[in-house]
This record gives structure tokens, sequence and C-alpha cells, in this order.
């Protein structure tokens, strides 16, 4: 489904295209995800998103491996399934083994364990972590 | 404040000292953060969760500075301010950069943006990152 | 499915019939989603329910096409599949366009994102925002 | 502070005042905290929200301390910190001691780990959980 | 599906077995639901998990039905389905009939109503809520 | 406070200051907020955030009060303290009343209300609502 429907490339505005072939150039691969397809409905959401995500996932003081696995330990966080498929995948791509994902997801678990010990306690935050 | 109060390490059963113990110990520090000190009026929870994060939080398949800094994502994401000062400090402390933070927050925003637009254009997951 | 099942109206109370009749009255259709039919099981919860929103959801300061919209833009935000689409069926039947939809979109997906950029960077509320 | 300021008994308008007194004989206390205060500038959502928290929380299959808990802890997952305050003076006065506290704030943080395990984990519901 | 599969009973390893077992005599029942057999990719956070939830979910200072319906209403608020349909279950077996799970909805969904409402008034904290 | 601090126009490097020219001449005004100062430790996420911003909010399918109702709206629900002080005020700026601050609030209550109860019911998705 999506809410107004998948544009395909050959159904696609040449300025959609552009950004449909970046994707592909940028990623090395010769298919476009849903996500992508769905979002064409609004060139200037489309590409405005892309060009942000290209810039961000880009390696930096991070490489492209931690970036993608804390990009699912938000949408893990936030419990999105697509977000949680999609970026499992470019995890793993991008190097993340079956032991860095368990490690990951206990890492995730145990911060939305306690975010709400922290809360439920009220506990104040201490002088020495005042910036 | 803190719901029940704080627990202050000269006020301690042997119970709690013990893990006050381990934690300073295992931190190679002096001191006990508000955390701990509000989750000593439930030594059960406090000796698990201590126990739990001593585990979790260690080198593994993945480094303790990366575990820090998802750990912060997932803070930043739930919004828990005590959570995101505490975790600050301790990614710092084990290595995290201004420039490291600053594009760990550019990660954690951009990915909750795109669940969300995941989710309003009602997204459906691609056959191919169905595992 | 749905944890109790459906009442279908057939199957209902006099009680239920009442609040079933007065949903379809005053949306001028001749169905009921399932939304209802799943409180139904709790006629006080389906009564209180269906008052607040026709209540709330009627013409006022605001029009019912915002209120649809702002519906929506929080369902997104929450992630709420059965929620996403019935909303945009609402907000659909109320006068939104994909135009507007896809603008909503792009307004709920930003400020998920700078929601979590200020919690991360903990920017303190400026004096002037005070109120 | 409060968005539009608090409107006081002294201040309040009978229609206000109406709510005010009720809240007040329901619970057998001579004050009025802040939620209400704030809400009365909007006497519809007032009286609206405060009938429906009237019905919901009295007696009924679950007992009020337990209805008190529960609302606790979805305060507490959701990070509020009024509510997290409010409820838990409210659960005390229905008898909620330290110990329930405690074990009450184990299973809301155990409770949200591993929602996110299972979400991250991508687990399919089993057959027999179907209803 | 589930990211890394699941492991079955007849497959699993000694270390994975024992806590199966465990799961079993624990629960009085003769299966294992996927939760468990995804998590035994990772025996750590199995094992540790495990002994968390069953620590915690024992009678104690609440009941185990109150802390099944606890359990429950965090997993409505994170809109978990996996969770929701897991709990609804479990505290069905606990004891929980329509009536109490109808009544346990209607105290989740006004809470997670009036914490907005809190949050969007900017209501702050009274002072006697102040511990 | 602010993790990295707050840079004032006087220290700003002549990018930033670009960017803090832009937003006061888009605004009308001759003040920059915290949220800008904090994030000019971030140049490129400065400066894509405020780009993003600023196409999103202007006047499109939907005028800039209702994208800055919609904004508050996501803030409320995210009980972001920042988000929604200064979206208030921007709101009010745009034209929002007390009585259309009011209607939003109780649509935002609401929807946050019923997003539960549908989960909690398990309801499935009506056939009429697929796109």
């Amino acid at each position: 489904m999506a809410t107004l429907g998948l544009i395909e490339y050959e159904d696609a505005s040449p300025e959609v295209r552009a950004v449909y072939d970046d994707i592909m150039a940028t990623r090395g691969t010769d298919w476009i995800n849903n996500f992508w397809k769905a979002l064409a409905h609004d060139p200037a959401t489309l590409r405005r998103t892309w060009e942000s995500i290209k810039e961000i996932m880009s390696a930096g003081a991070l490489d492209p491996l931690t970036k993608e696995m804390v990009y699912l330990a938000v949408s893990v966080t936030n419990q999105c399934p697509y977000c949680i498929a999609s970026h499992t995948a470019a995890a793993r791509k991008a190097g993340m083994t079956g032991a860095m994902f368990a490690e990951l997801m206990a890492v995730v678990g145990m911060a939305n364990e306690t975010n709400r010990l922290v809360s439920g306690y009220q506990v104040e935050i201490d002088e020495r972590f005042r910036t």
C-alpha cells in the first residue's frame, strides 16, 4: 500500500529520477526501497531528506557502521517496523555481525529500562553532570 | 529530591555498600551518582541493574565508547534529562569528542524524523528487507 | 482479531446501538469502524470516548479539517498504524489533499527531529519564552 | 508559569468553581492542584476531563490503588515529571508503600526493556497469542 | 521471521536449554514463546533477561496479576504489538477478566491523555507534590 | 547550560553569522533563540536544520499558523519542554488565540488516548481504510 502509492523509476519525473539515480550511485545498488518511492510524491521532501541523509550518514568523526547502528538503535526505541527492517539490512551491509547486533540490542534495552527507573524515582541531575 | 530520597554511603547497608564499592572500583572513581543512591532503597533492583549494566557495557563485539554513544542516543530519543546528562558525561569520559557528539545528534535527529515519515506514509517493508 | 472481538450492530445492546446510531448520524455514514466495535465490550468507555470525540472534533476556534490533521500528526508521531489509516481517511474526507498531506508529514518529521536535537544539546528555555 | 496561567478558586467562574468543588468533595481535600487550575481556562475540557477521571478512577473491577499505580506506570513510561509527582502522591494516599513503589518501578523498567528487545529482534506474534 | 531466526529446543545448546527448561517449569507450561527463541542467539541476554523477569514478576509487595497488568499497561503505552499480545495472554492466565481488561485500558488511555494536557499547558509541579 | 555551550553572535564565525542573519531576517526579529546558538557548534547541522525548517514552515498547501500548531502538537506529544515553550510562542505570534490553543490541546490529548485504546484492544485496520 503506502498512503499515496509508490512511484516506480519508469513513472518518475526527471527531478525524482535524479534523486533515485543518486541514491543508487551513492549506495552502489540497482534498486530503490519503498521509502523513497513513497516520498517521491513530494519531490521537495524527497530531495531534502535524501540530501540530509547523504550528508549525515557519510564518514566523519563517526564511521558509517557506527552511524547505522545508532540509526537502528533509535528505530528500535521508537519501535518502527519498517525502519528496523531497513536499517538492520543497512547495518549488516556496513559490517554489523550477529554478535554486534546482539550487543546493540542489549544496550538499547537497558537504556530504555534505566531511562524509566530514573524518571520514576525522580532522580535529580548530579551537580557534576551539569556542564 | 528523588521519590524515596538518596542513600549516602555512610548510611547504606553492607549489601548496598558492596554494590557502591563495585561501581566505584569498576569505574575508577570515588563517588556514586544519584541514580544509584535512589535505587538503593530497593537493594534487589540496585544489584540487578548494576550487574546488568556492568555486563552489557563492558567491551565485547562493540567497544565501550560505541556502547555509551548508543546509550546516549536512546536517552535523547526518549528525552530523559538525567540520562542525557549522565551518559553525555560517560561518553565523553570514554572518548567522545565534540565533533563525535555533534554527528551523533545529527543521526539521532534524522532517524527520529524518518521514523515518522515512514509511519505517516504507511510504507510497507520491502521484500528484500524481510529476513 | 481484537482482544475481546468486535460487536456488530445486530448483536449490540440498545445502549451500544444508541452510540452506533449517533456515530453514523453525526458522520453521515452507514457503517461503524472496528475501533468502536472493539470498545463496545465496555459500554461506559464507548459512550465516554464517543461523546468526548464528538465534542472535541466539532467546529470551534479550529475547523474540523485542521483538527483531523492534528489528530493524524499525533498518530504519526506515536506510530499507531490503525490510527494513521483511519485518520488519514477522515482527514481526506474533511478536505485534505495530497499536497496538504505531504506538507503535514514534512512538519511532523521535522518536529520529531528538532525535539531530539533540543533534548540532546540540553538547550535551556529562553527567558523570552517563559510565560 | 503554565501557558495561560492558573485560575484560583476566588477568580473562577461559577462553572469552574462547581468542578473545583466536586474535585475537593470527591477527594476529601481542601485544595486544587495546578493541573486543574491550568485547564480551567477551557471550562469544557476541565469538566470533561474531570468527569472522565472521576468515572475511570473509581472502584470497579479494579480497586483504586491498582488504578493509581497503573496511572503512575504510564506516566513513568511517558516520562512526564508533573504526572509522576502527582500520581506518586495519589498512589501513596491510596495505600502504596515504598516496597510496592519499588516493585512497580522494577516492572515498568523491565517492560520498557523487553518491549524494545522484541521490536529489535523483529519477533512475530506466536499463533497461541492471537485471539 | 525474527532478525536472527528462532532457535527451537532441539537445536539449542545446553546453556539455552537450561533457560528454556526453567521458563517452562516456572510457568507450568510445555512450550516456549518466540521472544525467548529469538533472544537465544545471545545466551547471555537470554539468561539475564529471564532471571530478571523471574525475579521481578514473582509475588512480593505486589501480586503477580497486578504486575502482569502493569506490564500490559506499559506495553500498550509503547504500542508494542507482540508485547500486548503476549502480556494480555499472561494477564488473563493470572486472572484478568474482560471487565478488568476494559478498566485497565480506560486508565491507560486517560493517563496518556492527561500526560499531554499537563505538558502542553506547561503545568508546574505543586509544592505539595515535591517530596 | 547546553552541552557544548551557546555561541553568541559576536563570537560566531562568518558561516554561523550568515545563518543567524537569515533567521532574523526571515522572522523579522533581532534576536536568536538558544536552540540555534547551541546547534552553532556544528555549522553543517545548523545550516541544514535552518534551511529545512525555512522550507517546510513557509506557506504552501498549509498556512504557517496551521504548521506551527502541528509543530506544537508533535512537541506536546513528545513532551519536549523547550519545544513546547518555543513553538507556543511561535504559534501565538502566527495568530493562535487562547481558544485555539485550548482546542488544540484537547485534540492532542484525545488522540494520545485513543492511540492507546486502539493498540490495547488490538484493533485491526478496516478494509475500507486500506489505501
